[in-house]
Parts: C-alpha cells; structure tokens; sequence
C-alpha cells in the first residue's frame, strides 16, 4: 500500500468492513477502566434527571432536590468571602487599583502577588512550585498555626486543588512489580480520589477501617493489621489519612495522630495527610492537630526523618472555594534529589493557575486587626463556620432520630456518613437488580425525598453495612428524611 | 512488635542504623525517572542565577537577561486583551456589574457565565467537562472557524490548559505491554510534554521527522516510515501532530494535513491535533486549517470514522493567558462508552479552573462589531498579533544573516529553531563535559549575551545536527545575537 497516487486517496471500507475504532472497551488503558468514583456516578446523572422533570412541570413528592452529595459550598448558597474575591479581582483586572470603592489592604496584597507574576500579570505562568511569596505566605502560616513549628518555604508547593497535589506525591511513589509493588495504605472509607489514582497508577490498594464504633477514630492496631496482611503480597509503603475525615467527618485526637506517626516511623512509611479541612471543626471537644506539629513535638528523631506531605485547599474551610482550583502542599523529609524529580514532573504541565494561587494567599494572609478590611472578613467567616457548626450538630440530631439510622457524633469536616439498616428483603432485591443495596436505598430517597445523597458503597464500608454520606452544606429538613427513610426500612422497598 | 506500651513509642535510630527515606531515587517511580523536561532545565536555573548576579550589581558583557526560552507572553510585557480581563473581573467579583466603568457586553458576558455556575458563583466546581453554556460557545466558535463544519458541544471539555487536555487523552491510550504495548507518533522535534507524558505512562515514543529541508514540513513518506519501524516492536496507535509547530513555528498545509489524515485513516490511527497556535500564522502565504475541517472535507467515510481529538488554550494565541490555564478538547468519534470513561476519569480531579473556563468564553465569544468593546478589543487584538508577525519577520531576518546559523522561514507560533553549526572542537569540548554540544551553545550563548534559548536536544533533532529555540516575544537584539553566535562557530568554545 501506497498512498502516493490520488485515486488511493478515496475513502472505502476495507475488505467491505467498516474502518474499526481505534478506542474502546477493548483497547481503553485498562488501569483506566479500573477506576470508580462513585461521587459523580448515576445518582447524581438521576438527579439531574428529575430537576428537569421539575422543571418542566412534572409531578414528585416534592419541589426540588436537595444535593447532598458534594462539598461544593458555592453551589448550595454559600457566599464568598468578600476580601478573597476583592484581591483576586484586583489582580485579575488591575486597573481596580485605582478605584475608591476597593480598600487599601486588598490592594496592598493584590500589588504584593502580581509583584511575584512575571510581567506583574496573573496571565504569565507561575515557576511550577508557585509564585514565590505565595509559598512565603503560605510557610508563614503554618509556622503560626503550628505554634512556631518550622516551615520552610522551599517545601511548599501550589497545587491546582488538593487533587493534584494528591496525585502527583502518588505518582512519585509507585513503583516495583508483584510483591515488590508500592501499596497505598487508605482508610476505609475513603474519598475516592485515592482508589482511583491508585487505581490507574496500578499500585496496591491496601485497606484499614475506621473504627465506626469508636466514632470513626484510627486505631492503629487495625493498621498493624491491615499492613502485615498486605505485606505478603505487596511492599506497603504509603500511609493515606484523612483528618478531619471525608466522608466520616471525625476528627482525629492527638493521641492517634502521634500512634500513626509511630507506626509510620517504625515501618518506613510515606506519609500522605489530608488535611483539606483543617478549619471545618465543629465539636467543641475536638481540635484539630497537624501531623507536621505533631511529628515535630514528638521530637527530632521524628522531625528529622519522617517523609510527611500534607495538602491543603482553596476548596473548603470557610472559603469554599473549589472553581478557583487552589491549594498547596507542604513536604518534609524529601530526599533532595527526589524533590528536583517532583520539580521536574510538575514542569511538565507548566504551573497551577494562577488566580487559584492567589486565592490561596488570602486564606493565609487575611486581613489583620489593625486593617481596614478586618471586621467584615472576620465576621463573614464567623457566619460561615458558625452556620456549618449548627448544621453539624441539626444534622447528627435529625438523623439519629430517624429509624433505621444509627449516626456519629458530626465533629468536623462536611459531612456525615450514618449507617442504615437494610432489612435482608430489600438487599435481595437490590441483588437481583444488580445494584449495591445501599445505592438502590440512595435512588429510592432520592426518589420519593428529592434528597440525594451517595450510597456508602462509594467510599468503601465494611463488608455487610450499609451507608450514605450526607453533605450538610445545605439545610436538612428533618421531616422529608424521616418520611424517607421509614419507608425503607419498612417493606416497602 | 507491638505499639500499645508506653515505652517503646520512644524514637531510635534501629539496630544502631538512621531510619532510611523510603522515598529515594532508587524507589522512585521508574517512570518518573524516566521523564526529561528540558523547557525548564538548566538553560533556565543558569539565567536565574546570571539575573541574580546583574541585580546584585555584578558584571557582565550585558545589563539584562533576554529569556527567549518559554513561549509565556504576559512574562515577556505583553498587555493582556482588556475585555478578557474585564469579564473575569466581573464573573470574579460580580459587585462590579453595578459598576458603570465596565462595559455593558463585558457585563453580559460576565451574567451569562455565571448562569452557567453552581449558585452562579465562580467558586462552584463545574461539571467535569466545563460550564454547558461555555462548552456551547466553544462549539459555535469551531462551526464558525470551520466555515460551517458542524460541531457538537457534547463532544467539547474544558481543560486546565491544553496540557490537561493532551495527557487525558493519552492516559485513556495506553494499553498492552510488550510488542501489543501503545506506541504513539510525534514529531521531531516536539514541544516535550509529548515525550515526557509518553514516558511517564510508558507508552512507546515512535519518533516522525519532520523535514527540515522542506521547511519542517510533515512527510507521509516519513510517517509511513516511523509506522512500520514501529511494528517490529510495539502497536502504534495514536498520531499527534502540532500544528502550528512548536518549537519548529511552521504551518502545515491542506494537502499535508489531508495526506496525514488519510494515513491515519488507512492505519486505524487516533489523531491527536495540537492545535493552541491556531490564531498564530504569519507568513502571508499560509493558512491556519484545522484537523477537524480538513477531516470534514475528505467526505462522510472520513469524517464519520476517524477519531480525532484537537486541542486548544487560553495560553496563546493574542490573549497569550498562561496562568489561567484555560483550553479546551473536541473529541469527534468517540466510542461513546470510551467517552464515559473520559468523563469518570475526569471527575476524579473534579473539574478544570472556572476562571479559566471564563477566559476560554472570551475568546471563543469576542466582542461583535455592534457591541460597544469591539473597537478597543479589535485593536488590541490586532496590536499584539501585528507585533507578532513583525518580530517573527525580524527574528528570520536576524537569524539568517548569523554565520553559523541556518533559519527556516518563520510562518506561525512564536518560536524559530534555527540549525546552528558547531565545529567539531566544541562537539568534542562538550561530550568531554558530559554535555549535549548544543546545551554548551546555549550556557555559552547565555553567559556571553544573556539570550536564553532551550538547546534543539530538549525537543529532539536528527543525529549530529544541532539546534536551538528561540521565542521571539521578547525584541530580538540583532547584534548581541551576531556577536554570541560568532565567537562560537570559531575556536573560542
Ligand atoms: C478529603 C479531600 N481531599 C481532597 C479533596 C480535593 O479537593 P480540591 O481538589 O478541590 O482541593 C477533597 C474534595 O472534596 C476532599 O474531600
Ligand atoms: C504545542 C503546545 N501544546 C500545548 C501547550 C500547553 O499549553 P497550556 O497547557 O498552557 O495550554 C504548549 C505550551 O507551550 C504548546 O506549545
């Protein structure tokens, strides 16, 4: 075959078979095709649905769905924060500098950031760590939240959202072949960015349980556990942890953050922490402890050898501000020449966007006492976590009256994740339709309640329980959920 | 070993040993390893340091660094396009639609987007694949570019950047191993994040040549070489052709791009069109076409088959927005099962930045000649890509009367890579230093001129030919580059 000629050029189907697709089911990387996420999955496809349906006049027990599958705090009414949205403004469009109705601080920080730009423009891309005293600012802040606990501003890195920070330290850490293949300890449950990325970067998934009896608390026998099972058939060497958790919204005690770092220490673990809602706790008997400031107080034996990456976002806190992809990670420990190679794979897709960073930057840097903006931020954050504070507790309240429901204390992050009793009757159904039991529970209140929520399925649960994870950004109403469930775990289903 | 007793959660270095990193260059992912990224190497840290030492007050044969080694045009003084930046304003900080210094179209622009957004607030996640409403105007933009060609905006998704883009793409292509392993087609040279993301998922780089002589034009003949080499040893799979070239800066023709097409037609191949240069074509003898049309015009059986995913960004053209990191895809043919497979993969990482999203709207939605922003924005538009052409005039002009340097014409993007001769001294001086000799050209060109420019080896070229690229959006100095160059092609190296 050539295809010099120009008769050749004609198209035809050859040997009278129509030209095969080069992608599918069959070709697709299969570390792709073993990816779930359940968070976007058909729930919310079905939602969406009968929103239309609504829309367009159609009849439902109700008047509109309440989504309560996603941390997405904007979406639900949630209000920026004023002074966040003013300095990204400001740099986005400078000429704002010269306009009275913008105060001083804000221009103050905005003329600060686009001093860090190239060209003074959001537009140039950033060095691929970030913009330089973004990553001051951000080191600033830990110090402070930590209580004097060093941090280096070398060892920050802007991220396009806690996600890609995520993946990127995963990236790093995958590698060997059968035994020798990197496991990734997670907890179950888990947010599934992790099984996916782990999925896909074909690493060992290895499994340990929050203690649902023990309000969600790691207890690290049962990572002892999990990691020598693992251990014989691959090379555990990644600890992922989630505090405050998603979807399980505890909070961990410092006593099990110091277990943790322990066992990491003793077993040579990559420590991987989550700690996107650092600023979302609610319970007043709980208080949040960074891994870095523990590892530091436990001495320099830790201090100095532990491998700890933490990760932070623009997409939570009080913020919410999860459009502008923000976020950072601080890590420590990292061999140098490991982090030049970090450096180098960030490079390659260039930098994170640049108004996210500087919507970091605010977070970090906000307004101060004796500045002009100071009143109305504070209280614009006052009423957001205090408004997510009281939803925190209406929501454990609501739900632990429900039957058929049995809920944790709500110490912190967004969510709640209770467990539902599913009489053996509607499990065989859901068998018989193909379907998890927890996901047909989760369509049938979405369709006779207009509440969606995500089948616990989605996160991982232990064998033979059954759950939701409720996002309680939005105002629960106690008496549609209680309708909703009696009629399942009656015979109904 | 048990951890419950108080005691042995003391810290010691174990059998008299420091604890080990568990990260090291010897665990790190391979694949990792594996990657090179040359755009900011070492070229880059040495002018870092050259630009430090003049700020200090230090001497050198020059008062400033020329950085002609990255393609990020704000870095280099470009003036952003006032109607981009006024709309993101707006959508950032909606207060300002009350503003009367913002244009009314700027306004509606702004209103509409925000419709589009989750409690119409930038700081909702969008849909994985982008803002419906974005994704529309995206679509009717192509029709109209494609005089016609119709496109679907289910088949557009926003992206962070075309990089993104460009590696999603690539991660659902992957599969097999051994000889069944993906191999993927790209042109040498190439803009790197090609190699390095092929290198990352171990895909298998299949290398086409594009002809030098024929003013980097792309051969079939070549393709149909590289393609059966290929075979011997693993499955090629997906073409990608950039276009216009970077770091080559020519414009394909119609009838080059229809010859590809038909190869990859007659080969089952997946065709990735790198298309971010499509505003920037120069020479008045060229022609921007896009993959899409062309594929259009060869007729149903083409147009109906191929699979063929096209990309573009915010980063360049006249807006030239890298921190943003905005862009989009447009995937035609795709299994539609493989395209919920992109979907899901996408979610994962929940969705690209809505400023960013914004800032594609922008250009795909400029202002029409009855709006009131359309002179100004006319203007600027018409300013930056002027300058452009002028520059890529001058920088062939320059280029060509350096001895020692050869220069094709320069037709579009914003780079010429002109062929520089080394003599065989300075081949022999490097390789003694364990050096590319055209990395010796470029450190030598930097301390002898301050030009920056990232050496041809960063994005490949055939064997013992040797070159650089130079991004002309900085002002060309015409005798400093006369003066670097010639104390090289004789004796000094
Ligand atoms: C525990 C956890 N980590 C990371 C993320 C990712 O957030 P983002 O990428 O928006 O920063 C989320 C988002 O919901 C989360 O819940
Ligand atoms: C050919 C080509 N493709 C893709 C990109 C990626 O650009 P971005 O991710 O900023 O859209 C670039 C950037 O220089 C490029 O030159």
């Amino acid at each position: 075959e050539t295809l010099s000629s120009g008769d050749e050029r004609t198209a035809r189907p050859r040997n009278g078979k129509a030209r095969e697709k080069t992608l599918t089911m069959e070709t697709l990387n299969p570390q792709v095709k073993a990816v779930e996420y359940a968070v976007r999955g058909p729930i919310v496809i079905k939602a969406g649905e009968i929103e239309r349906i609504l829309q367009e006049g159609g009849k439902k027990p109700f008047t509109e769905v309440i989504k309560a599958n996603i941390g997405d705090a904007h979406a639900m009414g949630q209000q920026p924060i004023t002074f966040l949205r003013q300095v990204v403004a400001l740099c986005t469009f400078p000429e704002l500098l010269d306009s009275p109705s913008f105060p001083e601080d804000a221009k103050r920080r905005a003329q600060r950031i686009l001093q860090g730009c190239g060209g003074r423009s959001l537009g140039s891309y950033s060095a691929s760590q970030g913009v330089d005293c973004i990553r001051q600012d951000i080191a600033a802040y830990i110090e402070q939240r930590d209580q004097g606990v060093p941090s280096n501003w070398e060892n920050i890195f802007l991220t396009t959202g806690a996600s890609d920070g995520i993946v990127s330290i995963l990236r790093l850490l995958v590698s060997g072949e059968g035994r020798a293949r990197t496991g990734v300890m997670i907890p179950i449950p888990q947010y599934p960015l992790y099984s996916a990325a782990i999925a896909e970067l074909g690493a060992v998934q290895v499994n340990y349980y929050l203690d649902e009896d023990n309000c969600w608390a790691l207890d690290v026998h049962e990572l002892h556990r999990a990691y020598q099972a693992a251990k014989q058939h691959c090379q555990p060497r990644v600890l992922c942890i989630i505090n405050p958790g998603n979807p399980t919204g505890q909070v961990q005690s410092k006593k099990c953050i110091e277990d943790v770092l322990h066992f990491a220490y003793e077993e040579n673990l990559f420590v991987m922490a989550d700690e996107v809602y650092q600023e979302n706790v609610y319970a007043p008997d709980c208080e949040f402890h960074s891994f870095k400031k523990v590892l530091y107080e436990m001495g320099p034996e830790y201090f100095n050898s532990v491998e700890l990456a933490s990760f932070h976002s623009t997409s939570k806190g009080y913020t919410g501000e999860c459009g502008f992809r923000g976020g950072f990670m601080e890590i420590v420990n990292l061999d140098p020449e490991v982090k030049a190679q970090l450096v180098k794979l960030l490079s390659v897709r260039l930098c994170p966007p640049v108004a996210g960073q500087a919507a970091m930057d605010v977070i970090v840097n906000p307004p101060q006492p004796d500045e002009p903006s100071f009143a109305q931020f504070h209280k614009e954050k006052a009423s957001v976590l205090g408004a997510l504070a009281d939803k925190a507790k209406l929501t454990e309240q609501i739900l632990s009256a429900v039957p058929g429901i049995k809920c944790n204390p709500v110490q912190g992050a967004m969510y709640a994740f209770p467990q539902i009793f599913i009489p053996p009757r509607a499990v065989e159904e859901a068998k018989a339709l193909g379907m998890q039991p927890d996901m047909l529970y989760c369509l049938r209140l979405l369709e006779e309640t207009g509440i969606c929520v995500v089948p616990g399925s989605g996160f991982g649960q232990r064998e033979g329980t059954y759950h939701f994870r409720y996002v309680y950004l939005n105002f629960l109403d106690g008496s549609r959920m209680i309708l909703g469930s009696s009629s399942h775990s009656n015979a109904k289903v």
